[in-house]
Formats: C-alpha cells, structure tokens, sequence
C-alpha cells in the first residue's frame, strides 16, 4: 500500500482540503530563546481547526472517500476525535466518536460540542477502536484512522508542503513528534531528499523507534506527560515503512525536555502548546539533536491543546 | 514636532531595530471563527520579545539616541517597562525602572528578571512617572517615553510596515487597540494614504476619543479589564496630533467584549492574549466596526502578557 503515497499524494490531498483548513504560520526565532546558537523556523501548526495537526487527515479522508448516509466514525479520545467530528460537522456528515472512559470530561465534552454523537465505552484506547471497527463493520460508517491510513498521511504531509513554501531561507532538518506517525510520515513523504526529517517521540512512548529497532510494529508501554497525543502502542504497517524508506532519524526525549519546551514556549514567545505540541522543540533542549553551524532547523509545533491551568503552573 | 515624524522615521527606525525584534507573523482567519462573513489578518505581535510591540519602540529609542552610562529610565510597572528592561539588557545599558505600588508582584519579578533596577514607589503611574523623571534630571539618564515620543511612535510604527508587506492579499481596514496611542500613531504614520486606520478602545479608558472630541488632550477616568495595558489617563501632544490627522476613526468597546474576544482568541485560534491584546478584535465581534462585504480587515494582537490562570477561568 505504501507504493500509493508519493509527494503526488500530499499534493491531491492539499487541492482537496484547501479550503477547509488553516494556512498556519510560520516564525523564524533567535537562537537564544532556546539556548542554540542559529536560529529555528517555528511551524505554527497548533492554531489549526481544533487546535492540531489532525483537521488536515480528517478533511482529507471525508473528502477523497465516500462517505455514507450514516457517515463516519472514528476511537480517540483526543485530537482526532475531536478532528474527525469538526470535519463531519463542517462538510455535513453525521460521526460518531468512541471515546475510551478514561478520557477527561473536557475533551468529550469539545468532540461532542462538534456536534458528533459520543459514545464512552471501552476501558483505554484499545477498546475504543475495537467498538468503533465494530459498528463502522455493523452500519457502514466510514472509519478514519488515526494514523495508519494513505488518506490520513497525505493530509498530514500537507503541513510539510505548505512549511517548506514558508520558510523561504529553506529548511535542511525538520524535527516532527510521534505518536502513531501519521505526521511524521506524511512530512518525510513530502521532504524526501530535499530536507533531513527526525522524528522526535517521549522516551517513555517510542512506538516508531521500538519499530524501527525490531524491525517492524510492536507494542510499547505508553507512560509520559505527552501521552494525550503521542501515546499510540504501536505505530501502523504502513507508517512504518515509510519511516523505514524516508525518515532519517528518530530520537526520544524525556518528559523533564517536553515540560521544559512548554514553558521556554510559554515564557519567551506567549505559545501556550501542549506536551505532545512542545516534544519536537524538546530534542533540540535536551540535545537529542545538536545542529551543525548554520544547519537551518525546522520544529513543528504540532498542537496547543493544552489545559491552561497546568500551564500557567508549570511555567510560573 | 509632529512634523519629524513620516514613513521615513518608520523606516528609519525599521533598519535600526531589524536585528532586535521579531518578525511577528501574520495569520489569515476565516470570518466564521469570529462570527463574521469575510475573512480577517491577524497580525500576531504578541510573539515580540517580552510579549508586546513594546519592544519595538524601546529599541528604537535605545538604538537613536545617545545613552549616557546611567543607563535609561521608565516608569510602568507593565509592557513598556519590561520592554525597555528588555532593550535595555540587549544594548548592555543600565535600566532603572520606576514601578508604582499597585503592580502586581508578578510583574515586577518579570522587569526585574530582565536585569533592570526596579524601584517600586508612587501610589499610581503619574506618580512612578515623576519620579523617572525627577531622576532622569537627576542622574542624566535618558527617559524613555511609553508613546508620547517621536522615537516611540516611530518604533511602533515598524510593525505596520511588516504588516504591509506580509499582508500579500492587501489591507483596507485595520483595527488597532490604543491606550497612550503610541501604536497607533505609528503604524497610521505609515499606512496613511493606503489603508483605513481604526483605533479601538475601551469603553472606560478612552483618552484618544476625548482628546479627539476635546479638541486636545484631556483627562479621563481609567475603568476596564484592559488598564493595565491600555490604561493611560491621557494621551500626549504629538500623539493627539497625529491621530488627529491620520487616524481615521476611533471605536469604543466593552469590557464583556473584551473578554469575548480572549475567549474567541483562544478557543477558536489557541492564541492567548491580554485583555488589551484582545480589544481590537472586540470592536468586530461588538459590531463596533462592521465591514462591508469584501473589505479586507486586519486586526493587531498586541499584547499576550495574561495571566493564563485568568484566562482558562474565562474561557472554560
């Protein structure tokens, strides 16, 4: 399946979900904010409909396939739920979300201000997929995936095209989170030979680098302050070879580097970004990538999701 | 000698600070987040060094003007002081900061973090700015003023410029907050001619609109969630003359939209802004400024100094 995904993908998938999606910006920063010498290029992508990265695989999937009268459903309690039930609302179709019971009252309550139909059921995300397979079986709904998806990748990999017309000084690495890949893939897709893409995942929740080190998807535990957002057990088939063909490194990070990429994003710029938002910037932090002079270094900003509360703690 | 102030003295000032500040970003915004038919640029400046475009004006009064080895002085105990702290730090000045009693602790730590002698003294600002003065005269230090100076307004200006220039689409209309004014003057200094000037401010602290109905500047009473941005009694002399020719129509907005527009800000966009930094957007969302169908609007976010307590109460 991965023979489909090409930068012709990313490209088809752009012309579709132009109009329902944010051109985010962009924001070249000094050095000094973060302790480095050059400076980086932000990708603001946490301002994006419904705050991540995830509106753009989710128009892309309900616009490139059929969707049915009784329209689509997705398992997640996070991000791509909430994605999934703003796309359905904004194009018009119905969705049903499983969200798993230890999901916090305040993100079911935004997917079902969306508009979707809420189920809670299933004890972790796991069961929540499970459920939500069964009645996409059951009914006909369309299911979204997360992340392991041709569909959900290219519309992903449309936040790389649009970084890499921005950045017009040009970007020699990018660093991008992990969780289930869907990003990462999509940008690495698009990037290909012309900029060096670094995965960046928690240590604690490393799906795509016990991938590459086995040789293939396999369960991981998922114990990290970012796990809202990048705590898949294991990354797709499909992510995973596109990893393998066109992802150049993968680096992990602790959670102590991701609090403290909040708060430099907090106290130096007043970017309010939650942990899985701020776990890129924290390879370059903690030194899990060190550029080289004048290597000019892209950091996605992937998501702001962020419970202000906690912010306004950690950062004072 | 409002007759020194020009787009020249923009740009002027533009090449001198260029190395100090950031090129802030601009976003543009589908009108449906903020209830509206047209879509709307945000200029998004609350991502300047110490959160605001103050940052602006002090480098270019540090930059222009000869500084004695006293350093400089400031009275606020809010953006202005931290910018000029800020500048002050950067430029390898000595800073002394005249705080009035009332500012919170919060924000003296932050002036003080930026390597500035805070002296907290006075009941009010009018009295921390007597000091300043009475020690600039004093000491020989340079004072620099919050926006009723050439070199400020100048400054502040610049951010008009990179709006311009960024804003690829075109601008008709932009809506900025004013307080002192200091912003507003400047960024009108420069879109004069080209693009309508609105300033925007709060219903309970508006000395440019009494100045412009006065005929001069007048005192006025200073009530509204915004004063510790935009709470300036009056508006100086060269401000009020360049208001009063370039600046083509002044706005006032409640506080309750206000707090509508932080609440928009962040739940639609993830962007975290102070009350002032909000309040020219609240001239849409209150209907105080209604565009015509197809006017290009552009709306500054100057500040986002807020306090994020504060701000996940309003927007939960």
């Amino acid at each position: 399946m991965a023979e489909a995904l090409s930068p012709a993908a990313v490209e088809a998938a752009e012309a579709r979900i132009r109009p329902h999606v944010r051109r985010t910006p962009g924001m070249m920063v000094e050095g000094a904010a973060f302790g480095l010498a050059d400076r980086v290029h932000l990708k603001l992508e946490l301002f994006q409909h419904t705050g991540s990265f995830k509106a753009r695989g989710a128009f892309n999937n309900l616009l490139a396939r059929a969707v049915p009268d009784v329209g689509v459903t997705a398992a997640s309690g996070g991000n791509h739920g909430a994605a999934v039930a703003y796309a359905a609302a904004c194009l018009g179709h119905r969705a049903r979300i499983f969200v798993p019971t230890v999901s916090s009252q305040v993100k079911i309550a935004r997917i079902r201000a969306y508009g979707a139909d809420v189920v809670v059921a299933g004890d972790r995300y796991a069961d929540a997929a499970v459920l939500s397979e069964a009645w996409a079986r059951e009914s006909g709904a369309l299911m979204v995936h997360p992340y392991d998806s041709p569909y959900t990748i290219a519309g992903q990999g449309t936040v790389a095209r649009e970084w890499e017309e921005d950045a017009v000084d040009g970007l020699d690495t990018v660093l991008i989170a992990a969780g289930g890949g869907g990003l990462v893939a999509g940008a690495a897709l698009w990037f290909h030979g012309r900029t060096r893409v670094v995965a960046v995942e928690p240590q604690g929740s490393c799906a795509l680098h016990a991938a590459r080190r086995a040789g293939r998807p396999v369960d991981v535990e998922t114990e990290s302050i970012a796990v809202d957002s990048l705590g898949a057990k294991r990354v797709g088939e499909l992510v995973h070879q596109i990893a393998e063909a066109f992802v150049d490194d993968v680096v992990l990070v602790p959670d102590s580097a991701i609090v403290e990429a909040q708060r430099r994003l907090w106290t130096k710029l007043r970017i309010a970004a939650e942990p899985g938002g701020a776990t890129a910037l924290a390879a370059l932090l903690a030194g899990r990538w060190t550029p080289k002079p004048g290597e000019r270094v892209g950091v996605l900003v992937c998501g702001g999701n962020v419970d202000l509360a906690a912010l306004a703690a950690l950062a004072s």
